[in-house]
């Protein structure tokens, strides 16, 4: 039999346990043309809440009864197919299944031998991308600007600090824990951070640490810390609308300033992305990011959790910032 | 003596006839280099109310005490500038004054012959140049697009709809009136037009008029129905944040539906325009307007106001939607 996890219901607030479902299927038998995939290691992710409602969106919502999808790397250990053999690795939107069968759409092959695996769903994966790409699209960060980030510690936060870094930013980065701060300065050599849960006024903190004014927000949190962030923004300032995080959870439709004013006033520009507006420059991001990886350039912390059926609570403990880096669970 | 009229008080809320104060000064007299000026035609535009808040903007706030300024044609009078000629007229940032010196610098010489002189405070001015390059360098409108236009009946937001038909929008206004409402339609060629005064729920009436969704908002209003038009952009829409009377007069910092989300959810565009960060494209961009006026593909209207003492009024009259058009006042 095949173990499966099942979205039981839509979350209201913060995900719990309850809402999801764990059964057991028919092992799968891939037909001709097909594969067999077994699960390696599992992506989860904050944007997956927004999957959760019944709501469109970039992409479609889940559906109550069925399987949960991320990102996955998974080994192919029977092949009906010409292009996979049995052995070979595969990144992909896969379902939350210990096994499956796929026709090889929307699979990459990837690696052992040029980076570990997980590294795939992480800093060369949409994680890394994603940050990458986020600058390069829409932040557009350039020598002697000052970039905040917000989530710092995060997955995707902490590769965009270091992107700026290479790039010639200063850079000052928002978490919420002062082992996160440490982090954030010491292992990825932000010029400054700030610890949001024990600050009172986040916009004079911010203004402290951007003696320059902010160039650049890389916002992964939304709210808040993004009004605090605005009202620091210098003349010509660009947003990039990751995430919002501190909003995920939330039922009714959060409130705050308006922003058009302030938009007017510096001519700032808000963008909301979307890493898979760019699948075309997977590539070339990909391959930045590996050489930076190989020049030293770009470090990455992971939080591992052992175990399919421990997938759903480390999807949840994202939300309790329990993870430092990338979430992935060890299959 | 010479008329001029000063900032008495920084108005709180609406502005109103108290806080302009009418005073006389010694007639001005050009020194070596100098022209002097008289004042004859006057724009007044919401962005003032802008500068007479005490906060730093795109340009510096008004002093209470001192002069007020705004777009002006002037007839030079007397010239000991050897660039400037008696009987000239030019074009610039001038102060609320019946006469006035000038060292030339900032002015533009405008041509009586190729165009009224009062249109190069409208659609060959800013005005126009606003809706042109607000268009031009974040709207973005494509053939085919679905373009919608608050403050449609105004001076800037006719001559944006105009161009959307132009460039073969689909064009939709949104204005305070019956008239206004008819005068879209029928005067300047929009596709549709809505009356947010006498609509209940304007995000549904975005809908029905636009069956498309909106691809670009010109908004230059902000507040519910930037709300409205949010909650109806397609994936990759841009809303040039071009004004905001409807928060100009509010004293408290004005709170609404968080944007981030929605930002994200369709890869949107938010970015504050201000015509004078693109100096550089002003030629090009009146060259343009000019040729489509030629062509007689746009059209506007001007409500003109008698009298330099009628300056104030004229200018708090905009916020009550009592101008079709451009206003100006003529001295």
């Amino acid at each position: 039999m095949n173990s499966v996890i099942l979205l039981k219901n839509r979350p209201s607030g913060k995900p719990s346990l309850k809402d999801f479902e764990f059964t057991e299927e028919e092992s799968p038998q891939p037909k001709d043309g097909e594969i067999l995939l077994k699960t390696k290691y599992v992506s989860v992710d904050p944007y997956l809440r927004g999957r959760m409602r019944d709501e469109e969106s970039y992409i479609a919502p889940f559906e109550v009864g069925n399987p949960l999808e991320s990102g996955i790397i998974a080994e192919v250990v029977e092949s009906k197919n010409r292009n996979f053999e049995k052995g070979e690795f595969v990144n992909g939107m896969l379902q939350w299944k210990e096994y499956q069968t796929s026709n090889g759409n929307g699979l990459n092959k990837v690696d052992r031998k040029k980076a570990p695996l997980k590294a795939y769903l992480g800093i060369l994966g949409l994680t890394g991308i994603t940050a990458y790409l986020g600058l390069k699209k829409i932040g557009k960060p350039e020598n002697g600007e000052t970039l905040l980030v917000s989530g710092a510690a995060g997955a995707v936060g902490s590769i965009a600090g270091q992107i700026g870094k290479i790039i010639g930013c200063r850079v000052v980065g928002i978490a919420g824990s002062e082992e996160k701060i440490d982090r954030i300065r010491d292992k990825f050599g932000f010029d400054a951070a700030i610890n949001y849960k024990t600050t009172q006024n986040m916009k004079m903190a911010i203004a402290e640490a951007c003696p320059n004014g902010v160039d650049v927000y890389f916002d992964n949190v939304g709210g808040e810390i993004l009004d605090a962030a605005l009202a620091n923004m210098n003349k010509y300032g660009r947003v990039v609308n990751c995430g919002a995080i501190s909003l995920y959870n939330k039922s009714e439709t959060p409130t705050g300033p308006r922003v058009e004013t302030t938009l007017i006033k510096n001519s700032i520009l808000m963008q909301g992305f979307t890493v898979r507006d760019f699948v075309k420059d997977f590539g070339p991001a990909q391959k930045q990011l590996a050489d930076w990886m190989e020049e030293d350039k770009l470090t990455y912390l992971e939080t591992t959790v052992e175990g399919f059926e421990n997938i759903p609570k480390a999807f949840i403990d994202l939300f309790e910032g329990k993870n430092k880096g990338k979430m992935i669970v060890v299959v």
